[in-house]
């Protein structure tokens, strides 16, 4: 068996990334009960919420009220994604301690999402991580299409490792590497990742997987092989992206956790809540929950 | 990249192993058709019936008329499912060329699924095998239960080596291990490869993975690394398992292939005529496909 490590940090995006990409929107008292019911679980780094334009993305309007609410535990780390300056002036209003920005590696991707080129992208993100910095906020960054992107096709593992180079140096204490369609295989993220580390440490990675072609599981051991301690999730396996036609949600975070648990790595997190949570809020969002776990999930299994 | 190897082997079980666990039942027709369907999209080994009771299993009733109808390809090899000496008359008189024998590693598992111990089980597989040899039929075992048991939990490597070890011996070219509850995670079949192999030649090996708990495509990719080469999949996610409760099908064929596609590992499969027939054959049991791969593909996809 490859050397594995003993721990790995999930980074629980259910409440961002997942519910920004369901039919349904929660309202705030039910995405503190999600934050809270998380960090019951045992997850210590959540993305809470984002500020940006709440007609583009209604799931996420009140952020701002979410996040002077929030009851902080000293022992969890809460992230809101921001997507300009005025997204950070009212992140710091809200108190907030870490932001999250993304840029994409395709420029049909990013013109789409962000509605400008990569290189304005970078610009923008530069200004937003340079006074982050001043006021003492963690930033982490976010590559999309790190495998492929829905209009252009196959991305250059050579254009991702540039790119997570520059978000390191604008001060990104992290980069998360996202394959937004799902498209890619074990092999394509071991190629990745070998790619990328020329140019960053490992322990600087995060992978973020969507499920979508059924992947993500198998993606994440492929990376850890590789020495990626870190990744996103989503309880529940909640969320999509609408600028990815047919992507589904990211790597339900109790099948990543099962398969770790599987392999004596600890999380911290206790996936008996875990499933729990993911079943609350696939009830609040009326669907049923993505994951196998979930579904298969009894109480002699396993865990 | 760890060494992979440049071919694997399927063998596509969902004619007998998925449709014996499905709730619909296809007529003889049906089932003809979705043989040449998969031997058309390049499925080489099919197991393509079974020889057992048709009240007990009523999805496998015709198996003698299939086989004695199917117009077979000479470069595919038709496995049927032969539990005991009478099976095996009744696959000799159809013409078979190929039994699969199988029996499990947990006690309670092989009493409720084959109403014997597992030393009467061996004992009348020997017997099987035996006279199955002397007519020249290549004889495959299978060996449930491999990670759990439903009624008993986990289970020893140890056993699982021993009984492989048996099965080998008694003439099988090949013995397919299956995590038939697919409790397994990437790192328990690891373990398990490990230990079997130390009583059994790896290229003698196949794996059997459930999907049930999400793991089958990266178990897959965890027996690679371990030398594996051969895996047994169900074209569409078609079955489970009726002796084990909550169980869900065969990790898919097209998930499989889409992910040895990544890694440039040679199936002689073609992944559109296969999702072609994975919608087909799910049309027929009006059920939806339960791949991902068949769920998010489109002309415009990477295969």
């Amino acid at each position: 068996m490859a050397s594995l490590p003993t721990h790995v940090r999930i980074v629980e995006v259910g409440p961002r990334d997942g519910l920004q990409n369901e039919a349904r929107v929660l309202d705030v008292d039910d995405r503190l009960e999600l934050l809270s019911r998380l960090a019951d679980a045992g997850i210590r780094d959540i993305e809470a919420g984002a500020f940006v334009s709440p007609t583009r993305v209604p799931a996420m309007a009140g952020s701002a009220e979410l996040m002077r609410r929030l009851v902080r535990r000293t022992d969890v780390r809460y992230a809101c994604l921001v997507p300009n300056e005025t997204g950070l002036d009212r992140a710091l209003e809200a108190g907030c301690r870490e932001i999250a920005i993304f840029t994409a590696v395709s420029e049909t991707f990013s013109r789409r999402n962000t509605a400008c080129s990569i290189g304005e992208s970078l610009q923008r993100l530069a200004a937003v991580s340079r006074r982050a910095d001043a006021e003492g906020l963690r930033v982490r960054g976010y590559l999309s299409c790190v495998i492929g992107c829905p209009y252009e096709g196959p991305v250059a593992g050579r254009a991702v490792a540039d790119m997570t180079e520059q978000l390191i140096g604008m001060g990104c204490y992290e980069v998360s590497l996202g394959d937004t369609t799902g498209i890619g295989t074990p092999a394509d993220i071991e190629r990745l990742i070998e790619i990328v580390t020329t140019r960053v440490p490992v322990d600087r990675l995060a992978g973020h997987f969507h499920d979508t072609w059924g992947m993500g599981v198998a993606n994440v051991w492929a990376a850890l092989q590789c020495g990626v301690t870190v990744f996103d999730a989503s309880v529940g396996g909640l969320g999509g992206c609408p600028f990815a036609p047919g992507a589904s949600g990211n790597v339900a975070t109790e099948d990543l956790v099962y398969m770790l648990n599987g392999a004596g790595i600890d999380t911290g997190i206790d996936i008996a809540r875990l499933i729990d949570t993911a079943r609350w809020v696939c009830g609040r969002l009326d669907r049923p929950a993505a994951s196998k776990v979930t579904l298969a999930w009894r109480a002699c299994a396993r865990a």
